[in-house]
C-alpha cells in the first residue's frame, strides 16, 4: 500500500522510518508547508507542496497527517479525508467527540475510511482501558504517565520572562503506583500522583527565584503538583535533555467472585525512548488497518477501539492463529 | 442477552459469578452431565440435564461451553455450534488451527457465530502479542507465566506412586524478567526463564527421595525446569494451597528510528487471585461480542484477535469515545 505523510515534523520523521520496518508498506512522500527545496528528508523520500495534495489523490492508499492537535488536525483531517484515507494522532481528549463528528461526517460524504486520536494515549493506554474495564466491571482503572516529557509544560515554562530554553518531565509518584499495583484502590489526588521536574535554562541576571515562583504557581499546568526546579546551562540542556523520552502505565485492580473474594490486577505498560518514533509507528499500522477497512467498504470515521488486532497486522488470520493466540 | 452455561466446574462457576458483574446480561441456566438434583449453583441458577440442551435452543442467545480442552472441548464446541453462538476457552495452543477449522463449519452451516481460545493465554495475552508486533516489527517478544499453578504438571505429580497430592507452581525467574524489561533482548533457555515448585504430601513410608527423582525427571513436565520438590502435611496443602491463583507477562522491546537509535519496551502483565475466575470474566464479554456479532450477520467462527475492544464493551461508541478513549 502506498503511504504519504502530509506535516514534516518529528511525527513525521517518525512515520517516514517507520514505514521502512513494513515491508507491505511504500512510501509516497512528504506533503510540506514549507518550500519542498528547504525540506530534506531522512531517507530521501520525495517532498512535495502542502498545496498540490489534491494532484496525487489517486496514487495514495492512506494519508497520515502528522499535525498538531491545537489548530493544525482540526482543520487538515475533516479537508482531507474529502479526497483521501486518513489516519491522525488528535489527543485532545476533551474535543475528541467535536473532531469524530466532523471527520465522520466528511469521510461519510466522500466514502472514504478515516481513524482518528491513534497513539499511545489516546490510543494503546485507550484500548487497555476499554479490555479492562469490560473483563473487570466492578474495579478501579488508574492511569500514571511518564517518566517522560510533556512537550506542553515544556513550552510553558519556556514563555516565562527570563526563560531561555526549558524542559519539562512528569514523573509518577512510586508509592502510588504500588499500592495500585498491590490492589489497594487507593483515592489519589492529582498531586499524590504525580511529581513535576522543571529543568531550566535561565538569561544572565534574570531573577531566578521569580522564575521557580512563576512555574510553581501556574494555574493548570504545576499548581497542582509538587514542582521541583533545577537551573542549568544551555549546553547541559543541550548534551542531557535532547531526547523526547515517555511512557507510563494503565492498571487496573478490580475483584470478581460470588463474594468478591478474589481480586486481579492487570497492567499495561510502556517505556519509550522516544515518544513520537512510538507513536509514529501505531499510526503507521492504523494505516494498514484503515486500508483493509476500505476494501472492507467501510466508511467513515473510526478510532482504535473500533479496530480488531488481527486488522492492525500484517499477517492473515491463519498465520495469526497459529503463530500469535 | 441470555446467557447459558454448559458443563460446571471451577470456569462454569466462574462464569455464573462473573454474568452477575454485567447488567446487560442474564443467566438463563447451567447444562450438566451430572444429575441436575446433585448439583448445587452458587447463585440458585437452574441446572437442566446437558442431554436436554437442544429443547432450549431458542431461549438461549450465546452458549459458554466450560468444558476441558483434553476431550471435552474437541467435541463440544464443533456440535453444539449447530444450535448456538457459542464461546469456549480451548487452550491446546498447537491445536487450535483444527479446532478452529472444525467449528467454523459446523457454525457457517448452521448460520451461527462462534469464537474460541477465550481467556489470557491464548486470549489477552495473545492480542498483545499481536498489537505489539504489528507497532514494534522489529524486536523480540518475551512471555512469562506465573507466579501460578498449573494444573496439568500438578496433576502429573499426583500420578506418581507414592503421591497423595501435589501442587506445582511455575515461577518466573527475576533476573530473566528484569534483562527483558531492559530492552537487552536476551537469549533465554527454558530453565532460564521459568522455575518449578513443588509441594507434595506423600503416603506415610513413601520413598520421598524416588518421589522427588520421578519429579525433577519428568520429561516435557519437568526435565528442561529447576525444580525444587517440598515435602508437606494433607493439612499445610489444604491451608495454604487450595488456591489457583496464576497471571505472567507478555514483553516486547524493539528498536525505530533511521539507525534503529530508539528503543521501546512494552509490557502486558496479569496477576490473578484466581485463575478460573479471570478466565471466566474474559469469557463473559467474549459472549457479548458474539452476540453482537450474530446482529451484524457475521456468521463462522472467530477468535479474540478478531474482536475490537469496542465490540467487548457495554458501552456505545460514543461513550467510549468520550470516557476512554
Amino acid at each position: 500500500m502506498k503511504i504519504a505523510i502530509y506535516g514534516y515534523g518529528n511525527l513525521g520523521r517518525g512515520v517516514e522510518c517507520a514505514i521502512q520496518n513494513n515491508k507491505d508498506m511504500e512510501l509516497f512522500g512528504v506533503f510540506s508547508r514549507r518550500d519542498p527545496k528547504n525540506v530534506k528528508t531522512l531517507t530521501g523520500a520525495p517532498v512535495y507542496p502542502a498545496s498540490d495534495v489534491l494532484s496525487y489523490k489517486e496514487e495514495i492508499n492512506v494519508m497520515i497527517i502528522c499535525g498538531g492537535s491545537a489548530t493544525d488536525l482540526p482543520r487538515q483531517t475533516p479537508e482531507l479525508a474529502k479526497y483521501f484515507n486518513v489516519v491522525d494522532s488528535f489527543d485532545t481528549h476533551a474535543d475528541i467527540p467535536k473532531h469524530f463528528a466532523a471527520v465522520d461526517k466528511s469521510a461519510k460524504e466522500s466514502s472514504h475510511t478515516a481513524i482518528i486520536s491513534c497513539g499511545w494515549d489516546p490510543g494503546m493506554f485507550s484500548i487497555n482501558r476499554v479490555y479492562m474495564e469490560s473483563i473487570l466491571p466492578d474495579g478501579s482503572t488508574y492511569t500514571f504517565w511518564g517518566k517522560g516529557v510533556s512537550q506542553g509544560h515544556s513550552d510553558a515554562v519556556r514563555r516565562i520572562p527570563g526563560v531561555l530554553d526549558a524542559r519539562q518531565y512528569t514523573v509518577p509518584v512510586p508509592e502510588a503506583v504500588e499500592r495500585v499495583r498491590n490492589g489497594e484502590n487507593p483515592e489519589l489526588t492529582t498531586r499524590m500522583k504525580h511529581t513535576m521536574e522543571c529543568f531550566v535554562v535561565a538569561e544572565e541576571g534574570a531573577d531566578k527565584a521569580a522564575i521557580e515562583q512563576a512555574i510553581k504557581t501556574m494555574p493548570k499546568y504545576f499548581d497542582e503538583y509538587d514542582t521541583t526546579v533545577t537551573f542549568i546551562s544551555m549546553e547541559e540542556m543541550k548534551e542531557k535533555h535532547s531526547a523526547l523520552p515517555h511512557g507510563g502505565s494503565v492498571i487496573r485492580s478490580g475483584r470478581t467472585g460470588l463474594e468478591k473474594e478474589c481480586g486481579h490486577t492487570i497492567e499495561y505498560s510502556l517505556k519509550l525512548d522516544s515518544n513520537p518514533q512510538f507513536t509514529s509507528s501505531v499510526l503507521v499500522c492504523c494505516a494498514r488497518a484503515i486500508w483493509k477497512k476500505s476494501g472492507q467498504g467501510v466508511t467513515g470515521c473510526l478510532t482504535m477501539l473500533d479496530l480488531a488486532p488481527a486488522d492492525l497486522s500484517p499477517m492473515s488470520g491463519e498465520e495469526l492463529r497459529a503463530h500469535c493466540l
